[in-house]
């Protein structure tokens, strides 16, 4: 099974959504992507539909958008 | 443990959500709110600080807004 993936920036809010998401999802079955660290990443997190931070994409592809961080034009 | 609290209001980004929540979260952890059948409890998840749908509050107390759906405005 392919890892859901979380995006993030850092943000304050996307702290919190992280460690809310991770008491639902064990952490071996999600990847953590840091794209103010990781900005390379971005063109991979937009081709998954990613429009702002945090975001986790899902293993079936669909995109949750959690709480409003950041956008992603932002973070670029 | 209290459950988490799902609300939505039966819009197609609260039902797609709401199958992707469930397939992290087990159905017997999570109660599911339809706040356009129930409007009674409206009130609830404006106290537990939800704003739009489909929203995800947390048995820590924690609201995660998951896409947007509706505003609470728009569902009263």
């Amino acid at each position: 099974m392919t890892k859901s993936i979380f995006y993030h920036a850092g943000c304050s809010v996307c702290l919190r959504a992280e460690q809310d998401i991770l008491s639902f999802i064990p952490e071996n079955q999600i990847e953590i992507i840091h794209l103010g660290e990781d900005k390379a990443k971005i063109k991979n997190a937009e081709v998954a539909g990613v429009q702002s931070v945090p975001a986790l994409v899902l293993s079936n592809g669909n995109v949750l958008h959690i709480n409003f961080g950041a956008s992603l034009e932002d973070v670029k």
